[in-house]
């Protein structure tokens, strides 16, 4: 069960002007699910983008690279189900299909739509299924459908994930929601599977591609599930331009605001994604201080994240904490003196120069690590720089869901 | 239960002149339990060992480097249910303990001894109780305790792990037995939590030195089963002296023919931890063929051995294999082309040129999937050189024991 999740309240997701969703029914896994999702934009809309660094990315993957250097998007397409990854020249033409077939429908170029895939890897991606499926989606676009959209997205997800929040720039009230979907082969270089957020905002497309990237490095980027990256990874950020004068200077107040309310619901969505791990039932917010810089915090904060003896232990409610030092020592710092190293979990000081603090007992671990939502602080004293990871527990359910995820 | 794994027969493990085992039952987890080992070595016997690269390798580690480097090792003792490790100063001082109770009961300098442990992280070592069962774990001090040695390391292994082989080296009999403990928190540098091999030829340091590495290259750092390293992976080669002229010659056909019938024996012991890799169902060997250094094809090897997705496919015997591409695709091999990459499932080829297969049936690889023991093969294409990594699946066991193991 999510820890801490529910699904959003379609009444608290706003509509962004600029930006409509169609759903549509496919039936490429299911019979009846909506798997297909239509966004159409606006013209004066710009979209930036961060994908996966798997070298196995998907044809859509590639296809999206493409189409955002050759043309302004009109429309994006999402498909669940199956990833068209790992599907050579033949899945590249599949993913061509499906645009071609919404830019005719919306009397566009097909350099205009981006395609999106997630779902098995390996099988060939149902492309006439899809294609039947777009009238559907296209004839009911309208800007309030963020619910369902949310919905169409979701794989192993048990919950879907929006986030929706409005904010004051520059005088004018600039509206941001976002959708996301995970659960499963979560890992940083995107560690998202799918990730929207649009905005209202007028944004230089320059200004737009540092939006993303900053808001992806403080969320999706701080995530782990299972350590596993995956071929389809991608976050996309939709400024539609429908609102206030163009943001064109990454020093002004007004770029500030936006980012900071653009990285706060990517946020959002980032830690719903691991909430709803595949079977996780503990959230566990993992800060490593005192480091030299950002990639070793993170290298520690990941190390723990990932392990699956600190995950399992958590799952347990086990404070065999001697896991956590474990994973901090191959976390790939050479040169890490462990005498230095203090250890929290919560407020509890676990370890202190490297050792177990000799105040520390055992009923005050076991009495955290029997919440639903715990903090691994670590503190390398080393430097001055800080970084969080979060990160769920490792359950039966996980190898179940994994073990029958295509049957 | 472990995968084509039984404990040894011990008439099957040769005596080894040179080197005598005494067993001790210091009830450090459970009365009654043999959880002390000591290995008495003749005079003329020589010791090179490699260890974890665990910033935080536990204080037995640190000593036994430092012990190597003082002296000459005359006995090794270890104990089980406690790892030493996370434990600062005081886990130094009070192995260095145990160094000196058995040095006074050998005779010897206490930088003769070295000293190792395996278990839990974090606590503080017993080292009264283990002193109290040094006196019988002397008394019974004797060459063909080998199967009772192995018994004496494990912890969470189910079945014990010894092997032995005769082999005519420059007109001699060489005997070469060792014994090995694993299970869980296990990846490489090193991939064993405790392995040790003893023979009886004369070797110089030197050479020693470099057959443990070649050796430990070539099994304990070619498995994995959950990604996590520990902080107490230990692998020494003992040469007792017993037999033979010295082999002085790194270039010699007496060291290499020692060099392959050493690095066997590891090899049996490595694999053995990973059919009896906590909660493991299947055995998988991982062939990386055709990359442009050891290192990249290590690296596939290990993306896909540690990936818990394909490691639950393979337990749930799904042949889900766009998986095996995921973790190919973010092994790091930045420049990787897929679209030049085959990937075999025993003789299937299941992909070609980074896609499916047209001619691979579903029915073909579940026909593999179905069995315990399972090559994944895969071909990169882009240079002449290959390495191959052992692992097993990830099952509800797994979960189980790393949630149970401390209770």
């Amino acid at each position: 069960m999510p820890v801490n999740l529910v699904a959003p309240d379609p009444a608290s997701l706003h509509a962004v002007p600029g930006i409509t969703l169609g759903i549509g029914s496919a039936g490429i896994k299911k019979v009846g699910r909506k798997d297909v999702l239509v966004m159409k934009l606006a013209d004066e809309a710009r979209v930036a983008g961060v994908f996966t660094k798997n070298r196995f990315c998907a044809a859509p993957v590639q296809l999206c690279r493409e189409h955002l250097a050759a043309a302004t998007p009109r429309a994006l397409v999402v498909n669940t189900g199956n990833a068209n990854a790992g599907t050579g020249l033949d899945g590249r033409a599949r993913a061509l299909q499906v645009c071609e077939a919404l830019a005719a429908q919306l009397g566009v170029a097909r350099e205009a739509i981006l395609p999106f895939s997630t779902g098995v890897i390996l099988e060939p991606l149902p492309v006439e299924k899809i294609i039947t499926a777009l009238p559907t989606a296209v004839a009911n676009l309208a800007p309030a459908n963020w619910a369902e959209a949310a919905e169409a997205i979701m794989t192993t997800d048990v919950v879907s994930k929006a986030a929706s929040a409005k904010v004051q720039i520059g005088g004018q009230t600039i509206t941001i929601t976002g959708i996301a979907k995970g659960a499963g082969m979560i890992h940083p270089n995107m560690a998202t599977m799918l990730g929207y957020v649009a905005c209202d905002a007028k944004v230089a497309q320059p200004l737009l591609q540092q939006l993303v990237k900053h808001a992806a490095d403080r969320s999706f980027n701080c995530i782990t599930i299972d350590g596993d990256t995956s071929t389809n990874d991608s976050f996309m950020l939709i400024a539609t331009g429908q609102t206030g004068t163009e943001i064109v200077d990454a020093a002004s107040a007004e770029f500030a605001a936006l980012r900071d309310a653009i990285t706060a619901v990517a946020q959002t969505l980032a830690q719903a994604i691991v909430r709803d791990g595949e079977g996780a039932t503990k959230f566990m917010t993992v800060l490593v201080e005192g480091g030299r810089d950002e990639s070793e915090c993170k290298a520690v904060g990941y190390a723990i994240g990932r392990s699956p003896l600190v995950k399992t232990a958590f799952f347990a409610s086990d404070p065999n904490l001697g896991r956590i030092l474990a994973a901090i020592g191959y976390a790939g710092i050479e040169d890490l003196d462990v005498d230095k190293l203090d250890l929290y979990l919560d407020d509890v000081l676990v370890a202190t120069q490297g050792g177990r603090n000799p105040a520390y007992r055992e009923e005050d671990g076991q009495r955290v690590m029997n919440k639903a939502e715990i903090l691994i602080r670590v503190v390398l004293n080393r430097g001055p720089v800080a970084a969080t990871v979060w990160t769920c527990d490792f359950s039966y359910d996980y190898v179940k869901i994994n073990a029958d995820y295509r049957s």
